[in-house]
């Protein structure tokens, strides 16, 4: 390879170290010009040309290629692990629940969601499927399960890669910036990565894969990006790469293409010139492709949560959802602020020196007040989708247990008194709420992959769907007042609680990152809709005003901040109030 | 008000001079500081330290509200005015055809959309409705109307603002990277740049009004400014206001917010910091929101090609999708040099002396070659949609005479042979493909307020329709080839001509604008589904790359050089290939 951006003297960047953006980019530009010089030389010379010239996009194409399929190799794999904590598909042990229960055909699931097909511990020793004796060996099943993994997932971070631990978005916004973590984009921690957040998600531990997806993207494109030694060879130009790979991250987390590439340029990305917005859109909707033709989730959506409604909303909503936004932002303040001291204390004192024992421990407490509770038994994203979802005439869980009949699948649904199953259900999801913060503020820092976009999702679809049944049943209760009189007169649903779970959701997740466009851009495309932009733009914004308020800093932000990288925020504007004048003093 | 940043010497700039950046950001500093320093004064100082912190965003708010209200004037005023060249509402004259129609809750209209409510101005002049004689003076109406139309816009902007004319994105471009054109966004261009509008649309010229909107909201945005002093005695702060209301602008044209977000990011914004990204949206929400409340088209959809299918795609289409792509860089290409050719020509010959009469010219042309097609003779947006649409029970133009029987609105559309309509209107589009191109041309530059995303749009769809139904007809004929086996052996409607239509719609546009990524989140928006965004990209890259390969510029920037503003593009990476010494020569 031609070496002429090779300044004698001036080597590549140590570790800990921040890059010099001018030098790299006239490095860059003499490389260009020596190239496109040569290029009437000979044939060879065209074609180095030309690769050169493609090069950015053929490297982005990897990237989104290799992405989509490690996402997909990902969400199989924590789909059947996190299945096996509760059973196992005897004739094909590969299988998780529902591909189980679909390989038999068979159509009549009891409410649990089980088939014969699939067996349960007690059932596989040979216990009924009900009865404290069933129920207790299911739960010990449970809870070692949840250890094996997470001591497993907690073994390998600390042997093989102890970068792969955490969400990884902090790191990837320092390194965008201009600073070098040699090896935290490397292959080893890739590996470990990608096998560890399989493990920790199946665990049941309160985490996300979402977050670290963005960090396993990253480094996919740093590994291709030494394919290219225009990118692999320069600093500043990989980061253009790495910007395109953190779109593809997001883009397969969510199925969000466009969310992602918003995501790459207001949340992580630093030099994002506007080739590189194209480039990542690109790499984006390729990841998003190969992740939808692998269909991990054995459906035609390729989105986590897709929503099916598609009903108005009245405008005088717009307070409740606004309510959510301020209650969102208070308690993802809530949340940093205690994060935030427990990651302190753990750094500070001798409990930073046991991970796997933390990781143990915090395993164990999980899975011990998690099991008892359908709600935080289920998989988190399983309960964001239920919270999120309208009730229907499939849905025989006990939040659609509403005083109604349906007479056929098409009817319209009508507005209904909330049976006693509802009231079950709110008590629940309370405890889940209280229970999952405070496991979340526990858990978001600890030594395994963890990413924090579910739980945050999670606890606001919590707060939204209590907050939406209130409001619906107000609206049945009082038809005729002035704020429902327009639509709700009708009979039919005026209210849909699942919206509300989805503006929640929004709410603390935007507290929490300070995410903004690009949060409701994610939402926007989970929905298809443009129907409930104002809805979820209304929220983000209060949350973040209420954030903002509070306490300056996203969770990411005062991550930087806590473990000290020298992160300067491109977008901040420094404003300096005084003058030299002003604090000196007169000697 | 506090005049604090005002440096004695220092005013503000003349028309045609470029602002200094680095110096208005400091002055705004110091502003800030002044203000920051106050606040613990007085209460009347903390108000204004929160009026001033809260100004941007009330003003982005104000520029949304009154954008979404004047796009709603404009699509209202148009509509009606276009159907006045047809006949009229003798009930209530101030009704557009449609809107007569169902005034009467009339539903059984005939083959051309009338009622007996509505009449042509043949019935007005007590004639029959069809007949030589009645085709005679509808087609003369059509024509004195048209003329009358087009004389109006163009006197309006002879006489009071000369800036009116055009589609302003260039100049707004200009603007925005920091030149100053005095009164370009001043009020008496806003006024008759939106009466001039109304009247260019209804005289049925080959345009679009969706490139005005966003010169009409950057007026508003410029004019509402002055309320803020921060904003408005400081163009360098003005301009971030000025970017959200590009946003607004393009998100009232085609009711797609972020569309208009990423527009004003990729294509018009010079300097775009992080917080304009967040109020844009702010303001581009609140614009189709109120635009959407007021509802001009009087449907649901705020968008302006709504589409309803949402078929899945066959892999094997990428490869007429991206010969797509390729045609519509080419039809780009064709008409941006001959556009350029013929611009250039009108600016030194004597025709730039007479630019009323020269509308006047292209307007009859327009009108007696228009109205025997009656593809051109409809509205374009009209013919738009209607290419987009997919065939259903209730669509009963040529293009939809398929040899199918639809037992009921919910049977599945099978595929079916095209019955001589279809081919009739082939051959219909083709010719009107062909007008349409040549008037664009001729249109585009003229001193009426004109745009051409709809004519691009217009250009594209009947390309891609017709290699649509091209490949529809032969999937019909080879149902059991290799390339369709999987998807059409069924019976079903496996190809979608509208589909076709939308990604040739893309390619052109893209081909003619080189935008990106705002192009693929438009049209993302317009049918608010994630399944075609492959399609739409795979044309907008490859027509974006042949029109690179034929001709650097799109059409902005072309006419950016041809009027000789200072335009240095902020994207543009210029690598400068020869060094000092290669160029020197030895005296």
């Amino acid at each position: 390879m031609h070496e002429s951006g090779d300044i004698p003297g001036i080597g590549q960047y140590d570790d800990f170290h921040t890059i010099d953006w001018q030098r790299d980019i006239a490095r860059d530009r003499m490389r260009h010009r020596y190239i496109v010089k040569k290029k009437q030389d000979s044939i060879w010379n065209l074609i180095e040309g030309a690769h050169d010239a493609w090069s950015g996009w053929l490297c982005v194409l990897l990237v989104g290629l290799l992405t989509g399929a490690v996402a997909g190799v990902i969400d199989i794999g924590a789909s059947w692990m996190t299945d096996l904590k509760f059973g196992i598909c005897p004739q094909a042990f590969w299988l998780n629940q529902e591909h189980c229960c679909w390989s038999l055909n068979e159509t009549t699931l009891d409410k649990g969601g089980n088939c014969s097909q699939w067996l349960t511990w007690s059932q596989v020793l040979g216990q009924s499927t009900t009865g404290a004796g069933a129920y207790i060996i299911s739960y010990l099943f449970y809870i070692v399960w949840a250890l094996l993994f997470a001591a497993l997932s907690a073994s390998l971070v600390r042997m093989f890669a102890p970068y792969a631990c955490g969400s990884g978005i902090p790191e990837i916004k320092t390194i965008l910036s201009g600073f070098i973590i040699r090896g935290y984009l490397g292959k080893w921690t890739l590996i470990i990565k990608c096998v560890g957040l399989i493990l920790s998600v199946s665990a049941g531990l309160s985490l996300g894969k979402e977050g670290p997806m963005v960090h396993i993207a990253c480094a996919i494109g740093n590994i291709l990006s030494y394919l290219f030694p225009k990118y692999g060879r320069n600093e500043a130009k990989k980061r253009e790469i790495l910007s395109a790979a953190a779109a593809a991250g997001v883009s397969v987390a969510f199925g969000a293409p466009i969310g992602g590439v918003l995501f790459s340029l207001e949340e992580v990305s630093y030099y994002f010139p506007l080739k590189t917005l194209w480039r990542s859109f690109f790499c984006a909707l390729i990841a998003a492709f190969i992740l939808r033709s692998i269909n991990p989730f054995g459906n035609e959506h390729s989105v986590l949560f897709f929503v099916e409604y598609n009903k108005p909303w009245i405008f005088f909503e717009l307070v409740p959802f606004i309510g959510l936004g301020i209650i969102g932002g208070l308690i993802a303040t809530v949340f940093i602020k205690a994060n935030l001291y427990w990651c302190r204390y753990r750094k500070h004192s001798k409990l930073g020196q046991y991970p796997v024992t933390e990781v143990l421990v915090v395993t164990v407490i999980t899975a011990v007040f998690a099991y008892p509770n359908p709600y935080t038994r289920m998989n988190t994203s399983q309960l964001i989708y239920l919270l999120f979802s309208q009730c229907g005439i499939s849905n025989a869980d006990d939040l659609c247990d509403y005083n109604r009949n349906f007479t056929d699948v098409n009817s319209a649904i009508e507005i209904a008194a909330a049976g006693p199953g509802v009231y079950r259900a709110i008590w629940l999801l309370i405890l889940a709420l209280i229970f999952k913060l405070i496991m979340t503020i526990f858990t978001f820092g600890m030594k395994v992959p963890c990413g924090l976009f579910i739980p945050s999702l999670c606890l606001g679809a919590i707060v939204g769907r209590v907050v939406g049944i209130f409001m619906e049943q107000l609206a049945y209760s009082y038809p005729k007042n002035w704020i429902f009189s327009g639509e709700c007169s009708t009979g039919d649903d005026c209210i849909t609680p699942g919206l509300y779970a989805m503006v929640g959701a929004a709410a603390v997740l935007g507290g929490v990152t300070r995410m903004t466009v690009s949060l409701v851009v994610i939402m926007f495309e989970l929905t298809g809709g443009v129907r409930y932009i104002v809805p979820l733009m209304a929220a983000a914004m209060a949350s973040k005003w209420v954030g903002d308020a509070l306490g300056r800093q996203g969770i990411y932000d005062a991550h930087i901040a806590l473990n000290g990288y020298p992160f300067l925020d491109s977008k901040d504007e420094y404003a300096h109030t005084s003058l030299a004048a002003d604090v000196m003093q007169p000697k």
